[in-house]
């Protein structure tokens, strides 16, 4: 029996565990599924024969060593920020390692000893990243190998509710950490680079600069600029591109009224509200407006943002009760994106039986042969309910891909490592494909930017 | 002969030597000035038989105690960061010591010892803080004295271009750190209390959510928010206030245009712009726009940001020549904000001849017998030259007065202060107005907001 053990059975586990679990009879396995909850982790374990869960503080350094220097390989799926904890010991005991989030400074200065103990150190092997590296660089690399020249790399990704359970006018749910949501696009501005000409966008004009993309069967989208475009360049191997741009996609409508609260301030997580417990949702909202007690608040709010009476954006407003007078926030010493958070849960909380969907969406154009040529790939993931949900399932199946495959040798360059070579990205691509999750790629001219060459 | 040392010899330190020097004969003094730069010192001493030059490195911890242990008292025009070396050294040679800048923590420290040793530690009595606290504090004490009841407090202060200097669309000229103005409202939401309702304006806002003054004979002005309003309820005593509003003044129309730039992006220090030094301005501008070869910059920017074609914004943004294809920005590795203040800086620098302004104007509204009333008290003031600014005027003046009031024994609560007591304002105030600097009280009905109860 080959001990795998998984830290950390929150939502994003589920999917990896069972797969884990299924695997567990024909590939010899034991999987110990440890969280700081055991009512979590036996959730997650069941009866299985070969499944253990036991209660672990990771701070806890006896107790963490000791389950450690158990295992023959680790999976972390702790909060970001805690994985070095883990991943010390890890090199510490000879084992190999798994984790979904971003390769952190510490994490890299890990990299000689790993390599040294011929340690695989394996990180951003979930949704993204994870499955946007491995499909991109897929397609990257096939172009590169039949001496194609890359001149444009676009990259969307979004979590948003599948179409059957899409009922609000948003056409937005909570899939995801709510108050990532609410901060989304904070912290400095957007930048890419768009035919050679790098661009800038200031937070505040974030959620007005959206792009449209189309999926087959799902019809338009909108994606807003993320911070860090510009960094694929150097991972992916980018130098020379003249177009790079990685967006978080939406449903068309979506940013347009989102910038509301934006523009009013209602995202601002830098201070704290007076008397935020005693407010109303139309005090809240008042709070951001003149003063002057003898107009409405919806007037006021209509005339700063210059929005017209029969715009949609009302709708979208109201739906969200945010001119309630009588909803309370009642959260005390709240910052406004607290509140705005609370506000949100309201109405945007999936409901017991409604889906998930992740969609994500590449755009490669390239030089070859003297002609320039484009490719699309665009995969679509939709939950199959609250436990096997869409963001499971792109998140886990890929970290529990690699972990047997590390494990059982098939994946062996050690290191800190993150899935961008053929060796970690085709053989699990494949198997994610058999798992329903699959890219459909589309190849025509390229486009590039107003392709028409239009003037005037 | 009594010896007074004033470290720092910038700008702002021109009267307040000069004023020294002027009562150094009847008043039995020796003035010291002391420079990181010798020259500057000098020519602020110029060849007054009463008055040194030195050379100080502020940080050379022998030197400094050497020179502040000569001294009688001592006053500090240094940066505010480094008052603390200064009052350290102060409190142990136990001198008294003048600043015209924030309490830091550091300097509140130093309270206790300060009064067992009986000295004073004047701080905030420059422009803003220092005359307003004064100006402020005379007219609140007044309307207490009486047993009137304050309702409202409303403080404006700007430095300006005076009227016979006045020759650029915007109104405007840099007659302090040109840095400052470009950052002006970053940093956090602006918060203040309208007629008992908590009000908070983002940064993004800021510029379109003004407030309008006038001052006879020299019209209308226009006030954006500052940051910290609410911190004047504990100094004043003002705690059950229903209306506190702090604001920055500008000319009429200068805050909407500037707007663009904030809008934009441009105001943004936090990040470098990518080949700064080979850009023209017009590069820049087009930085935060939209990509798209085959349309102009300025249709881009109008579009973008809905500005009509025949708007006054358009002639006030080709002045400063953002549009400009020729003229290169030439700064390395620089951020969007040292980008503008460099393009500002061509613009707003003043000229040989060129006076500058300073404005400020409270407004008071309080209930006395039954009756509410408001008292409206505006001071204006005018730079003689490029020497003796209105700015230089009205920040060392009231540090050069109090400093020999206390060596004189006329101000003597000793600790950490600042001049919001009568002790220190009456006589400050007077002799303030014997040099020019008056203020000018209206007496009037309380107007509030909506003072007609206008409805419909």
């Amino acid at each position: 029996m080959r001990n795998i053990l998984v830290i950390g059975s929150g939502q994003s586990s589920s999917s990896l565990i069972t797969y884990l679990l299924n695997k567990s009879i024909s590939e010899n396995l034991h999987i110990t599924v440890a969280d700081v909850s055991l009512e979590l982790a036996k959730s997650k374990v069941g009866n299985h024969e070969n499944g253990t869960a036991r209660s672990l503080d990771i701070l806890n350094e006896t107790e963490r060593k000791e389950t450690i220097k158990n295992a023959d390989i680790v999976v972390s799926m702790l909060p970001a920020h805690l994985h070095i904890n883990v991943a010390k010991d890890c090199v510490e005991f000879g084992k190999s390692m798994v984790t979904a989030s971003y390769i952190s400074n510490e994490m890299k200065a890990l990299h000689v000893e790993a390599v040294e103990k011929n340690l695989v150190l394996m990180n951003e092997i979930g949704l993204d990243p994870g499955v946007d590296h491995m499909s991109a660089m897929k397609i990257i690399d096939e172009i590169r190998e039949k001496g194609g020249k890359m001149l444009l790399f676009e990259s969307f990704c979004g979590g948003l509710v599948a179409p059957e359970s899409d009922d609000n006018l948003w056409n937005y749910k909570f899939t995801w950490n709510p108050r990532n949501v609410v901060l989304a696009g904070q912290g400095g501005a957007a930048k890419f680079l768009q035919e050679g000409t790098y661009k800038y966008i200031p937070y505040h004009k974030l959620f007005r600069r959206t792009e449209i993309l189309k999926i087959d069967g799902y019809g338009k989208f909108e994606a807003y600029a993320n911070r860090d475009s510009l960094k694929y360049k150097s991972i992916y191997g980018l130098d020379n591109i003249l177009t790079l741009y990685r967006g978080t996609i939406r449903r068309v409508g979506f940013s347009r009224a989102w910038n509301v609260f934006i523009q009013l301030g209602m995202t601002d997580d830098s201070y704290t509200i007076e008397n935020s417990e005693h407010m109303s949702y139309r005090d809240f909202t008042n709070s951001f407006l003149a003063y002057n007690p003898y107009d409405s608040v919806e007037l006021k709010l209509g005339y700063y943002l210059k929005i017209d009476q029969d715009d949609i954006v009302w709708d979208k407003l109201t739906e969200l009760d945010i001119f309630n007078g009588t909803k309370m926030v009642r959260l005390k010493n709240a910052t406004p994106a607290q509140i705005l958070e609370k506000i949100l849960r309201d109405s945007w909380s999936l409901k017991e039986n409604d889906k998930d969907m992740i969609v994500m969406q590449h755009l490669f154009g390239y030089e070859l042969n003297g002609e320039k040529q484009q490719i699309e790939s665009s995969m679509v993931c939709i939950g199959d309910n609250q436990t096997y949900t869409a963001m499971a399932k792109t998140v886990g199946l890929p970290v529990a891909i690699a972990t047997l495959k590390i494990l059982n040798g098939e994946i062996t360059t050690p290191g800190v490592q993150m899935p961008i070579s053929k060796e970690v990205y085709e053989p699990i691509l494949k198997e994610l494909e058999e798992n329903g999750i699959v890219f459909h790629e589309k190849k025509g001219p390229y486009l590039g930017y107003n392709p028409e060459r239009v003037t005037g």
